[in-house]
């Protein structure tokens, strides 16, 4: 506004508008500042990850800057589970899956005496879980497949609307991190293109990212299942098959960067060991770039896990951190809140 | 400019430049026209299709109208080959493909007498192309793969830059459309986001289809390699396989849409039973549907073909086409012009 005030005078001195539609024109091209009114970021903490966010996205955002970055390369990736939301005590879609397999069972008598829907019915998560990549993976083809997308979707926002985190309490949308939402607001305001990168379904996560996050589903890359066409009643549909179409976790993550954005990210932000390619292959380009990890260390908060945890296991990727100056948030000590309130 | 005008000498009166800001606010505010200064579609005749695609647009867009979509669910889906731009004598990148196998030759002596090789480097393309998918896939597969995805995009984009078409004479990427060009630019106008979903490779086409398209590489949907992550010299790199990750055609393109886009576009375009099934999955949706099909009927301008070409075979899809009420362009009949002058 300074602009238009300075020169509000000229204005009625010459009967012309002139000057205040130049005025407002610069205003209207100008990019926007790079801190809007207050602090974008109030649930950060004054600490060193505040500063190499706002450093990083001064350095990128100012055209004055040799680290410039036209606003159509400001990408931003962004893992889910553990970064934007929690994961403990497990992935909220294996919770999901969980609840929807003992939907199902009714229909399945067989499962009463067939592993691992039989542990996963009686309650013994532990032993079900001892199975491994099998018992998840038969977990999500019987609770994931056969249904057309949209039922899928369906089915997916209700158990969000309605299920409960078990020690929470709270409805899972409401254990997202309220600095996460903050900084993707703030770079969004900077002009970057937020992007879910994350292991997570990417049906799943597209039937609440947008709402949560303020993610498009056209932003949200996943892991995902193979789909059929098939026409009914004379109108298509795509029906969830139990098969995997692809893997978005690790080297994978790098992989669909390539693949579906085509661009590489400058920024990425993760939590864990399956992060660590994405974060190498977003700071591996030229100019400024920005690796983040979230580290779980606030047992009052939140959880404390990383080395040894079964899940979001933060160990070598955390390693590589220190060795090559990545950011860590330690979220004890550089958040001052966790979730909303 | 109008409202700024009108009230120019309340500014001088009152002393105010208010009603200046109001008025640009406004014009800041407004949704843009839908159809720009002049014609907006100058390569188009005033028949059908043309008739068809404003009235689409402006259904759509009008917010008075029931069939409003809002900006961010208005997606399209743009088929690449023969209908942004040629596909004759046989697909640009099965031409590059060739180029790219002789060019390799003298470090392969054993393909002088191992096919398809050596039909294809005698110069006997129909016997080459008698083997089917087969030979095609080995083609490919010599010469996409074995390279980073950098080392790709410079030997796709190199040869875009040199390669010659055989036939015209012209830099491949001049023998894209102009009226195509056209309604990308007017789609975008209107608020839309141009997507191409094509059973071409998706790195070949990104080597492209910014410059001559307007279309950035996250929109770029198409057939992909499978990829892998190798760590060289400190440095990822992504190096291709010679294995297929995902065919988008047929039935493809619906599932890539899903996947990858997570939206149902409102507007799709083709012109080959390899786009039947992405016309059918847009025109499924609710709401106002534009679902066109481009006809090569002008051997004089481009090519005649339809339902017995080996390239871009139209047939069935006509046939839908005609019984449901899409929308088939003649290029003979319904454009003035074929390739930009």
């Amino acid at each position: 506004m300074m602009l238009v005030l300075r020169c509000g005078r000229a204005v009625v001195r010459r009967g012309s508008s002139w000057c205040v539609l130049t005025a407002l024109a610069l205003l209207v091209t100008l990019p926007r500042p790079v801190v809007a009114a207050g602090d974008p970021l109030p649930s950060w903490k004054d600490t060193a990850p505040k500063k190499a966010i706002a450093e990083f996205v001064s350095r990128v955002t100012n055209r004055g800057s040799s680290d410039f970055v036209a606003p159509e390369a400001r990408i931003a990736a962004f893992d889910n589970d553990g970064t934007l939301w929690a994961e403990q005590p497990m992935y909220f879609q294996m919770l999901f899956a969980i609840d929807r397999v003992k939907e199902l069972a009714p229909q399945h008598p067989e499962w009463k005496s067939q592993e691992p829907f039989k542990n996963l019915l009686a309650g013994n998560t532990r032993e079900f879980l001892a199975g491994g990549e099998k018992s998840v993976q038969a977990a999500l083809a019987v609770s994931h497949a056969g249904m057309t997308t949209d039922e899928f979707v369906d089915t997916a926002k209700n158990w969000l609307r309605t299920a409960k985190h078990p020690k929470t309490g709270q409805p899972y949308t409401r254990m997202v991190y309220q600095p996460m939402l903050e900084l993707l607001a703030y770079l969004r305001a900077n002009g970057f293109k937020t992007y879910i990168v994350s292991g997570g379904g990417v049906e799943f996560m597209r039937a609440f990212a947008e709402e949560a996050y303020g993610i498009p589903p056209e932003q949200v890359i996943g892991s995902s299942g193979k789909l059929k066409y098939e026409v009914r009643d004379g109108k298509p549909v795509l029906v969830k098959q139990p098969a995997v179409q692809m893997v978005d976790d690790r080297e994978g993550k790098a992989i669909s960067i390539q693949t579906i954005i085509g661009r590489r990210p400058i920024a990425a932000f993760g939590n864990s060991d399956g992060d660590q390619q994405m974060l190498e292959w977003t700071t591996a380009g030229p100019g400024a770039r920005l690796a983040v990890l979230i580290h779980h260390d606030d047992a009052a908060r939140e959880w404390a896990y990383d080395r040894k945890s079964p899940i979001g296991s933060l160990d070598k990727a955390l390693d590589e951190a220190n060795a090559k100056g990545w950011t860590v948030v330690s979220m004890r000590g550089d958040w001052k809140t966790v979730f909303p309130k």
